[in-house]
């Protein structure tokens, strides 16, 4: 089986983190294919960003998405996930999406915690879009700068750990999601020191994923997540042209 | 005052609808100013092409945003509303939230009527990013294709007064809005056919537009809605990338 | 365009500082003509005091609606809003509810501040009526003494902002409502001093009611706010009971 | 023990159906006063009737409360109840709010069975008032005239049970509720028609005022139900006016 | 009227105290009869226990039934009471449910106070299975240990004073709930201590399943709530496989 | 890897098609194992059945959880989950959740069909426990008889073929959960015929299982999903008495 990982960041670093959380989890003989956006920021942190994002996944998807059996749209607020949801032949999913649903089969409220003040708010709408306030303890960020993208997880694990035991014992969260790209592989480290179950969202999407081609259900053919019919374009990127302008087979 | 109406549709005659029913109801002395995606589809009727637009509305930002008072994103779903209102710098209203909100101070419920089958489930998204379900009476939408974009609402004018009048009757809708930028007018010219009051999107977001700059509101500077911190960019339109890379002022 | 603002509270202070702040923000050419409640208290903050505004406001619409195009219900709980709608030719709005809808095009979640603790939980039943608790980020309240009603704004100036503040950085609010009639200036006043958009219920209902009025939509003649059939009254105040006699023409 | 029966309408043969269904069911000892509206409408039937009888239902209270254990507020949008709670030493139910709530013991959701189409709308609005929309299986109305209110349970019995059974079938209730003032007493003749639990709204509100009373639950003197603090007034009845002015004891 | 009071508790002491709580509160003439658990744990604490006293519960009451007007599953987070409902020939109440909603009488949200952490948000999973989060304040707990279940309300009243005093100032609650079995009883001895009404679960269990049975409503035969029909069991306790295996009458 | 899989039904043709159906899309390497119920009923039909099936589903973790590493529950209200979730060491699924989480992301909205009528109420039960209510489209039921549990999906296939595809144009559901034990492995049948993703319970189950697994998150050592303490019991199966009652490790 082959998974294709898209991540909109153009930090091919948090690419290389994604990817290698991705493929510590997956059944044996499951590729990770993971490509960098093109085109964008390094780090997606605002509705402006993950807007952008939102053409660019749509572009990676055109040029990419070949031979693969499910995709994963990872970046934490799922940008652009309904569209490719739509174009898509094979099943898409979301980190964010993975990593909320996951959460919810290991208890009954879950936090998210990450790593900038500026992402809480934003992650509140992902949550709601998805249906799950009703199962969310509480968004929990930290509230400080940070060296480096690539180095994040690194410099803020003990923050990130002190946050989560709080999310724990003043928010009676029984899940803790680590959210971010950039937080990709942490949960592995940390697990030990937090007393809930932690959830890494490339893990959580790369066995989701997996776990739709699995289940082989089809593309819809109806309805509102049917490949829409193909149109007219002008100045696209000349792949999501081709893709957009292209008959329903 | 000077209001920018930004059409995310690459059509200049849905612009031409919008800018007319937006002139049609501002106070003496508004201006509006109505430009067309530069790129993008003819008409938005997906997901995935929402996606694309919610970029493209941002570089229609970036080029034209000098010198108004407050902006129009001119499609029924609100493409790139959240990214908009963080980058710029003076107040935005989505078509779909102007109407929705305009319809809540006249009636219980709102019903959205709108021509193409395709739209319901994503609209019904649109409702629930703005939290208004329990406001929300029915969508219906009509289910047979049409000839041209530009005339749509002149060739199912009947029909969707038909199902304007049911939503009333069966689903006990206090208010009708008709749905997508192509029938940007026809209220004004079947209103008298349909029982309750009936909401233009162009024309509440003009008056909409014009009330956010009225008021004088100040720009966020603190909060999820503040301007994003400049960070670097790759391979997007320059007059985005300049503003993306910023600093805040 | 004339506008018909009815204070339900029997203050003339509350009135003339709700006028004050309709005026500041209405179009070129727009008349706010407003009346004080002929019965009733000072100020409103209870449930049992708005339920009497809610009789007196529609004896003031029987009194006074004559030639105007749309009418404004100045207290923030909306006393008698629902049934104003019905019997009114004109569009009605409520102060609170212009404050939300308005508050609601300025980011995801506002916070209402107010000056007396009293006002707390009965202002969100208000909020949960529109329909609204998912978009409220908090309700903060002062509970201290104050004066004189028509002098509470600037003796509480300085708290109310501090109050302001608080809700955007701890309660994560995009946009704060200052609420009550007798705050209606204030946020003209201290807008720079909080890093957020602020509303003031009377200036944003004045606009709202000119929009409504603008956009000319009909009065329902079908649903539940069309105009009740006549019937037989006994006691009421003799302009209302001929109000509610008068079949529907 | 004595519960004080307010019925806001002025038709006393509606009292009389009230009293006579509250009677049937109280325990032994229990003594039902039943009051008439002194002004108002002899059915209430709108938003705008119910905002009137919001005050008639103080000035009731203001009048009659003297020794009683006790009181109902007995029409089914339950006009002035959050005013009568603040103002009464002693509990309050609301027709509406009991019959509801019994209903939730008797079922997953419930259906509200009345006469009359234009209740419909506004009876939702009871039902979210109360917090219980997720309860809410369906509100079904006859559409047609009536002859007479104090004879219109018996007009239309089996166009009701015809309804109510509709509502068990089609929209899987579990309970139904006979709603409206003037159908007190038809529950206890047509029961044996219906498939399932079916609610009379006065004898519920009896039983749960008697409940109220019985547990011996006492006044608040904290929190947005504890006694107002006593303020000037105008105009107003003169013994709410007393009511109102008194200072807290 | 005979009252049937289940407790899933295998404590007689308990028993005695809910007995009792019950007792004091019923109409002149109405008898409770009281029995515990024939097996299970002393005290309901967790999800686990209280699926166990799901089943022991429908033991119950294929051994108790016999000849009474209702029945109350007198544990807090009400084991069993959809299956109850289903099986009973007569109306049956949880204490959390009759609680729960007897509070919403009282006020506009209520608060939980309970003696042991760990039934925070498994409480919560009930307050969310009544359809009630809406009107839930808080749920407050002591976080201590206690010396003896029978005996805990004693040991713990000052406590639990002090944390129903919290909810109502911090948490605007307007009514208190207190909270589990062991509690009954502790109601009506500190409620002068707190500012607000106190509801005791057993006694408004009490009282509500009085009502039930005065209502006279009947038993469905139709929706989901009918008696099952009769199917095969294998290995149940002889009283509940008789009465699962009967067909319906 | 050893999953465990649970069937909470007495009929081991259910448990064969459960397993079967699992076993189909595991991954190369991991094990099913299934069990089925030593006690309770054939199908499990009814809250009243459920809550007998939670008793017996922690009986059946305390004598077979052995050396597994994953457990799921495989009835499609999952009765008993909660109690699960606190006392196994290893995570756990319900048929249901798994279901309505991987449809979660296939689409915004899903279906439920399904073979009896009596299974529509209880099943929304199973669906707001779960908190995905504004996820669900709708609950479409067969309404008649079928001669063997073991050969329903056979008896039916075409039935459900059909309101599975009524539910995609009439509810607007994107995808469809055939649901209820005894349908495992139809829907790897009919999947060509109904035009979106279609997902079987146990399938999915069986998938997510694994994932947990796979994930290897912790056992919950803090907040209401820990293993609580032990505690005595009285008449319970041995082997759920032990677990009961061990001290925690």
């Amino acid at each position: 089986m082959r998974l294709l990982l898209l991540n909109p960041n153009t930090s091919t670093e948090v690419t290389d983190l994604l990817a290698a959380a991705a493929r510590r989890v997956v059944s044996p003989g499951t590729e990770v294919l993971a490509v960098t956006a093109h085109r964008g920021v390094p780090f997606i942190a605002s509705r402006a960003e993950a807007a952008i994002a939102g053409e660019v996944v749509l572009e990676m998807l055109a040029r990419h998405a070949g031979d693969v059996d499910a995709m994963i749209v990872a970046a934490f607020a799922d940008p652009g996930l309904g569209g490719l949801r739509e174009l898509s032949p094979v099943p898409v999913v979301g980190l964010a999406e993975a990593a909320m649903l996951t959460a919810c089969m290991l208890g009954a409220r879950f936090a998210i915690v990450t790593f900038s003040a500026a992402l809480g708010p934003w992650y509140r709408e992902c949550v709601a879009y998805h249906g799950l306030l009703d199962r969310l303890a509480a968004i929990r960020m930290l509230d400080e700068p940070f060296r480096a993208i690539g180095d994040v997880q690194h410099e803020k694990a003990d923050r990130l750990v002190e946050l989560a035991c709080r999310a724990v014992e003043e928010d009676e969260a029984d899940v803790v999601i680590l959210a971010g790209a950039p937080l990709a592989g942490l949960a592995e480290v940390v697990k030990d020191r937090i007393p809930v179950p932690l959830i890494d969202g490339a893990a959580a999407a790369a066995r989701q994923a997996e776990t739709l081609a699995a289940l082989g259900v089809r593309k819809a053919t109806a309805g509102s997540f049917r490949r829409p019919g193909g149109k007219p374009t002008a100045g696209l990127d000349p792949a999501l042209a081709r893709l957009i302008e292209a008959r329903n087979p």
